[in-house]
């Protein structure tokens, strides 16, 4: 593909803090960014990383078509790729670009979630939900995104059960399949729960395993309430903060599918998260390990509160 | 130097969240280790290292002597070496071990503390220091201690001039020199103070430039709480979290030098300080440029407030 240069650019105001939120008012130059540039007849279109760092490593994700405009390739480029591009068309308006991509799409393997679970003691039938996902953006080993996640679900049980605590509801350790691209693990987790006519209390999804925050609860204001109440609890663990907000992607198909009383998101500290994500830099040593224990134990707190008093 | 192993050893009990308070519980271990070695009649004390990282770096800092006992010497070993070296005494309780040490200390150098200010606007005369220190232990780069807090507080009145604020209150960055061995930049800072009269209202240090969980208050109780009353203005930061304890080494002589109100402690998380404190580890690509830059907006806001309300 050879082509000259349209610029879609988008201004946004605030998020200067929450690089979570910035991403998600950002996102729109990289999953429109090709319809965009197909309707005003370009031959591919260019996003800059997406991105916290300053660096060589492109970040990627999600793009979209629309059916009514021209199909054409997009591609990210590194932040600092993109700077010194820009340096490029400043000298040389009718600058050339090649663009080569070698992106594939393979069949479809067949996969699975991992479950695991502790009968609750009192309700075995009421279900606490906790999870993350094994899957990884391509060119990401997933680290953070989320192997941490899947860490900590798994060791919220382990915590549960080496502290002696038997809950009195049922909790469920949920290795959830295909969140990156399709969310085919959550979608059938949901399905089979509803089929099973399953009752759920509550799931908690962790995506990013850096030092914790809190919890971002999807609830009615009555429950969220309830949860408020907790945070003096959780503050040894420097997770108290409760905001209200997206619980997650894994967990998010329960919502229709057996409608739980509570959505709830493990939030680690985001910082850092936006220079690594959907990059090959979301590598293993960036993950710490007494934050990582420390987000797996404030899960495991919040299970246990979950399971002992309900919702 | 040659010699069989005597151990010391000290149970604490909880600190497992906060590593700092961990630490301070720990240090006598490498504070006067080599004292009580001396006492038993050991040719020498090793330590193992006071940091939560598994590797090969050791951690080091003060050790002290007492003149009534004979003095040996005395070394930290990384966490690995030290585990190693348990294992090897599990096999054999008489094993013998070398230790070469080519430590010296140097002749004194002259060294400055550096400082600039913005002139208060109203109150000229009443000063908020702000600080870090240049100085860093023997062995490490001096990252996290404490690069970070000498930059931060340039950022802090940088940032201050950049959103075109004019202070009410003088507000002096200092750099300090000498922290980690003798503190004579923070004396001498505030012997100055104190012969030249200055008024102090508060000072503010920041050593470790981990992302912002707030701040830490050395004050009468009444001035805690009007400090606590600015939490919710620092909550976009992540810098509410107002604790009563240390406010910082070289501020500290301030204390007794001229009364300020407030000695103030920036609250870096400290999950991954530990990790590289006092060890070759504490680099520069441990700085993570967000968690700096919203340390120091922190910094800024806290100086704003202070500035502008007063104690």
């Amino acid at each position: 593909m050879k082509g000259k240069f349209v610029f879609y650019n988008r201004p946004f105001d605030d998020a200067l803090i929450e690089p979570g939120m910035a991403y998600g008012r950002a996102g729109d130059q990289r999953r429109i960014g090709a319809i965009e540039a197909g309707k005003r007849g370009a031959v591919g279109a260019l996003v800059r990383s997406l991105t916290s760092a300053h660096d060589d490593y492109p970040h990627t994700g999600t793009m979209n078509y629309d059916p009514a405009v021209p199909k054409v390739p997009g591609a990210a480029l590194s932040t600092l790729a993109a700077d010194k591009l820009s340096l490029l068309l400043k000298a040389n308006k009718d600058l050339e670009f090649e663009l080569q991509m070698e992106c594939v799409t393979l069949p479809d393997e067949k996969s699975y979630n991992v479950v695991g679970e502790i009968k609750g003691s009192k309700f075995p039938d009421e279900i606490i939900t906790v999870g993350g996902h094994l899957d990884s953006w391509d060119l990401a080993e997933g680290a953070h995104d989320d192997g941490t996640g899947v860490v900590q679900s798994m060791e919220a049980l382990r915590l549960l059960r080496a502290a002696g605590l038997k809950p009195e509801r049922t909790v469920r350790a949920v290795l959830f399949m295909n969140e990156e691209n399709g969310n085919r693990g959550g979608t059938e987790y949901a399905r089979l729960a509803a089929q099973n006519k399953e009752k759920h209390l509550a799931a908690i999804e962790s995506d990013g395993g850096f030092t914790p925050r809190g919890f971002s609860a999807e609830a009615e204001p009555a429950i969220v309430a309830k949860l408020a109440k907790w945070g003096p609890l959780l503050k040894p663990y420097h997770a108290s903060d409760l905001t209200v907000g997206h619980g997650g992607t894994d967990i998010g198909p329960l919502k229709t599918a057996v409608q739980p009383k509570a959505l709830i998101g493990y939030d680690g500290d985001s910082q850092r998260y936006f220079d690594i994500h959907h990059t090959a830099a979301d590598t293993f040593d960036k993950v710490n390990r007494r934050e990582l224990e420390l987000g797996g134990a404030s899960m495991a707190s919040l299970i246990y509160l979950l399971s002992k008093y309900g919702l």
